[in-house]
């Protein structure tokens, strides 16, 4: 690799509104991005879908008319984007704040919607990334069996280098 | 992270006699170790352990007495185990001289015996790994079955960050 490439590589991380998720921004800051870079990261949210209904559709669901599902009114799956859009932009602000306090580095942001497992896949080929970092939730089972192996489907299908990246359980002298 | 400690940090990087293990300690010096840097780099061969039976001992598996397995002569015996240490010196004689080639990096070795997993795992936490580099094995059915699962294992039970670093397929125009 050039002395040109190694400095400007395209570093995509995956983030959401977990703690595990800033972590892993924070440490790929301070262990992937080079200092005096023109490295760019690329924060990436995606929106998981949910079962939107009009009352005038009723072939059944956006995203798989056979399935049956639970009937939105407009106002709620009005209610519910808003919801989901205030949700995206507060952590990717939150995720810039992050990246303008650990390191100086250019920033993009991506906001997708879809599964997170096949959007995170598609967008690591599509934007040219060099790495992809992803947290990894270590804590309870039923959000260890869903967001796990968003990372695990991620680390075999991804074509880049995968960072998983887990947030240290605090010790004793940390909770004192 | 203080700057000292961003510039002492210690990268395991887990070996073995595969391209792709080999592309992803290249990938490593490139983008994870720091130039200038104090950072270590620590190499880890894993020999997988393989049935050993000595003819005198009439109780089983080294590893597991309750478990039949072939019965090799002291010499065959005394042959594998020094064929498996020269494929771990080669290994390891290998990845120092990419080392050397790639990043000045201060280096370190280790061999150690058993189920990758495990070893990986353990010695991940006993030589106080910052960042645990692993090669995944994309190619093949039966390679993918077993490697692909020590990589799964790994970012799942590890609790540094896991780098799985895949090697690119060949294009058409490298292959021409």
């Amino acid at each position: 690799m050039s002395e040109k490439a190694r400095n400007q590589r395209r570093v995509l991380v995956a983030v959401d509104e977990s703690e595990e998720s800033m972590y892993a921004l924070s440490w790929s800051l301070k262990n992937i991005v080079f200092q005096n870079s023109t490295d760019t990261l690329i924060l990436l949210y995606v929106k998981p879908p949910h079962a939107v209904y009009s009352p005038l559709d009723a072939t059944g669901r956006m995203d798989d008319p056979e399935t049956p599902g639970y009937l939105f009114s407009s106002d709620i799956s009005a209610a519910i984007n808003k919801y989901s859009q205030e949700v995206a932009d507060c952590v990717l602000e939150k995720a810039k704040k992050l990246c303008k306090e650990v390191q100086h580095v250019k920033v993009e942001t991506r906001v997708e919607n879809g599964d997170p497992r096949d959007v995170i896949c598609r967008m690591s080929e599509k934007l040219g990334a060099d790495v992809l970092v992803m947290g990894s939730h270590g804590y309870g089972v039923v959000k260890r069996a869903f967001l796990g192996s968003v990372s695990d489907y991620c680390s075999q299908n991804v074509k880049c280098p995968v960072l998983i990246v887990k947030k240290p359980k605090p010790t004793v002298a940390d909770r004192q």
